[in-house]
């Protein structure tokens, strides 16, 4: 038995979203939001979030996070934001292109979290000089992490004070949010808005959805025109009908905190068995559903060998990227596993 | 009976494409493109359009229309459309957001089209006064156009001749192409790169599909870096292979062109009864699966009251859109007509 | 004796505005506007406009007005302006780059004014259709007109108005602004914030300055961080007291008026002289310092022959367009309006 | 005696180029470039660089700056340019403003200057991963640095053929290109387009100008519609003749050079005066006209109330930066070294 660990974006969607869409396929539907399953995942949300945020229902995490830049910063701003982060290094300048010019001010930190006296230092510098320097306007915080890890309550309570402190709004890029949830065992109000975040990209794709993603804006005045901006980027799906039904069907009876605790769970599983091999170093807490993992060359040819697929990681020879994912099975992990002690008995 | 005439994005997803989507859903998938449907999708375009295009597969129709114009177009360029484009007047500035600050030059003529003439004289004024004037970049034109009308092939070379004179390149907005080629009884090719179209928006979702469109680029010179394009506005969607599953299936065995042989049928059928009607005008020839009307205000308000959904023109008062589509069935046509009779003899 | 009348943008530096420059250059200061004269200047325009605007000093008209729709309008916003319009026309797509992707929604009307009903029905018709169209929020209006004509306090006030009802903020394009003034003869506050203007772009460099225009916003709220937008657009120049000593020099003891003043006399000689010429026609009332008149070819030629300068109008065979300036002397004019005598006569 | 070493921005205007300004205000003059200084000044570069380089007039540095990274670097593109350089510090994000959204990636070196390993090691980390990442167009080198260093020739070369295999152009800003010429003793076309630099932000403003710089494009394949990007962005100044007769003064008879000279022979004496101070460090290798050194906080103190100016530099307690100018004195120098001896002997 082989399996696939090179990402979470590579699994099919669960079922019970698919038999949603196949559902909401009945008969026709106004276009462009103007549908019931549209309202209904409104109400969903502020079930969730114990609050009415602004739902605006999208395909793609990075146009959330690009919209979420937009919204919040003028093209003379700038966005603070790990140097590890997604918004950073996988999205083609999108925030820059959406905010017509911003620049992002990235921090360093361990694990891809950003440390709260790395912004404090950051934020001193702030404003200086004058109108020479692009204003600092958002913090972007990606929960859980581009390496996996998962801010605790505190810390991003922490960090938002400092942020809007010194005036600025803070985003939470959420694509891999019901992964941080589980984790924390918190509610989704507490990990957002309670805490201090002011606009979360709720991300569902890699946990089970087809195609389907949410901008979150927790302050309605937050909002204002940003269903134009949605417009202007061809991010407002005409048959929305469609996404809003597997968003439906992702928060219906917390499928999907379920669905994240099981790819939580083969992680936990997965990064033991590794740990105990010999010549293995985990390079940071599993606290979601990622490992980054040191792996001899032979090692990780030889589980390739053997059919399973996971990533090394760019420019760091000998890292290796694992995911889980919410229709991982325990039976892959361990032929992982024992695979990996095959290769290193020969 | 009641029926819905509004718009052919509020239809439903035809069976053989939602089935596409639940075959697809089976095991992992490179994501990003780099997996079997993707590629056997390319294979179908170039048998479809006997050439080997460029495709880039999209959820929006706005995103292809404005990344041909950001391909095409610097931003101190400019693009020659008609003025009630959809491109001008539906897309909230997506072109010219697009392209970083391109100009929509706009063009009157009957039915949506634009006249080769007037297209001369806007070329000939073309370049002055030197750095002053944005500079023409790029024709778009609509096939079906936004008011139901067709260009002919001797006319859709001409207008692709003076532009290319010019030095333009030409983007067709072909969110209803498959109705044009229904109509037109030509092949893709033909109305399409053989007759000088550059670059076409080729959509599915009105006709049948869930979420699908594709831009293709004709000559591939002309996508250089299309992809980073894609990527940048947040249009490169991540599982793929559910965006390919419906064009896989779309353009199987002509589906495309049935499903729009549907709708243009049911048109005629529609128009022609409508046409029959006393005190009825129709605005634009029939030429795909739109038709503008007026309408008394009796009728239209007696229409609704009988639970017949369609727009009034919004700026015209008296002009009604009447929209059919791929499931159109000539029972919902028959039950509007005798409906309209009936309002007429109370 | 032969003159230039093609453009004000061809005139020399009026000497006093020359020997302030000299008398600027001692010693060092402060450089990016924190200056003493800088500081003066901002008074000079507090006196001269009886309010306390934010004062932009700017190089170049383009500037000032691309800086004026960035700061009212964003990229899903449109500008209303006339399609004759400088900033439509001649900008080479500025206030679309300027503010990443607004639209220019340009209106007709006679000498290139706009006329109040027609811009009630364009705002009529704002806001539809919904998320889809770009939405209206400013109105920018040229004082004096790219076709010398000058609209009248009343009519400003009701464009202002119309304007404002709609939720639109006011732009005076004022390339010719002191054309205007010393035509209408009223105050700088009458026919711009007590008639409802909210940004002026105050020319200067037509009339006399060598390079030196200001952008005034006439409410600070309207003006937050345009600091860092002239910034950011490269329009923050360093030595700064440059351009405020034109400015000062320009305000001080009425020399603007005075300069444009001559303009407008020279003008109403000109127009005179030519209106009493066979087969001449005036196209538009001369209300400042330009002309547009059409003109029998052989006469046109006839006067190039003698040495006399002047445009012909792009797109418009047998029209052309005479400009006065500061520096236009009455025996210039009498011996243009000579020399064409003289033509006729042969 | 006191004097000011803040900036050679604060300086005044060399005699010869203020004269040169009052020479050129004779008579009318084509407007927008179309005039004879304009073309003499394109003579005068063509000589100075031994090439026939496009030259872009323009009044702002940091509009040369973002000219050159908008004309070489696409939306989805990145700049490479040292984290200390002016492009990513000081122009409020002009750079990404102007590309419409391109990213700037910083490399750290010692003295502000990108050592080729540095370079080599991001260029082969370029392009991965696919279109998820911004696309490496440009290196941008500054030249003097922000520290005051100066590249040898030797070093622009390969850095240059780094670039270059890599598929980037390379743009100089050259805002102190003089005082880098006048260090090197080479020839202006040596440290550039032989060198392999493709586009000069030439600066004259800080070393003797009013206001006056220009983008030399050294292959005008690489130019193609830089026009009509100045005027876009509001830098195609309309009294051209006025920027032409800076220029043209600043390059006759090797005055900028002479002017440079100065700066940078005071420099050496100042810095030289200031090492064999107690308690002083000068932080980099002093190679053109700026000076950065730790002083004792009661030294500078004693400095500044005995009058003379200088900057503090930002972020970095104790370090101050010294500036001299076309214009600076040595007794001005020797002032200060005397002023510094009597602080230090109280």
């Amino acid at each position: 038995m082989a399996a696939n660990f090179r990402s979470d974006n590579e699994t099919p969607v669960a079922p019970e979203i698919l038999e949603a869409l196949a559902r909401a396929n009945s008969g026709t539907a106004h276009s462009y939001g103007d549908d019931a399953l549209t309202a209904r995942v409104q109400r969903r949300f502020a079930e969730v979030f114990e609050t009415e945020p602004a739902v605006y229902a999208l395909v793609s995490g990075t146009a959330a996070n690009a919209l979420a830049v937009a919204q919040t910063t003028p093209p003379y701003g700038a966005v603070i934001c790990h140097e590890d982060s997604h918004l950073h290094t996988d999205e083609c300048g999108a925030p820059e292109f959406y905010s017509g010019g911003a620049k992002l001010l990235t921090l360093a930190g361990a694990g891809a979290k950003i440390p709260a006296q790395t912004l404090k230092s950051q934020l001193e510098n702030t404003g200086h000089p004058g109108d020479h320097a692009s204003k600092p306007m958002l913090l972007s915080l990606t929960q859980a992490t581009e390496f996996g890890t998962v801010y605790a309550l505190d810390e991003v309570r922490e960090l938002c004070d400092l942020a809007h402190a010194a005036g600025l709004k803070v985003h939470m890029d959420g694509a891999r949010f019901a992964n941080a949830v589980a984790t924390l065992g918190c509610t989704p109000a507490e990990i957002t808005w309670r805490a201090g975040v002011d606009l979360l990209s709720f991300g569902a794709t890699k946990n089970g959805a087809m195609m389907a993603e949410a901008l979150l804006v927790f302050d309605s005045a937050d909002a204002l025109e940003l269903g134009r901006r949605r417009k202007q980027s061809g991010h407002l799906i005409s048959k929305m009908r469609y996404v809003s039904a597997q968003l439906d069907a992702y928060l219906e009876a917390d499928l999907w905190l379920k669905l994240a605790a099981n790819a939580n769970l083969q992680a936990s599983r997965l990064s033991a068995g590794i740990a105990a091999l010999d010549g293995t170093e985990l390079l940071y807490p599993v606290q979601s559903n990622e490992i980054f993992v040191r792996l001899e060359d032979s090692l990780a040819a030889g589980l390739r060998a053997a059919g399973f697929e996971f990533h090394g990681w760019p420019g760091r020879p000998g890292v290796y990227r694992l995911v889980t994912a919410h229709c991982t099975r325990a039976d892959e992990v361990d032929a992982f596993i024992a695979a990996a002690a095959a290769v290193q008995q020969r």
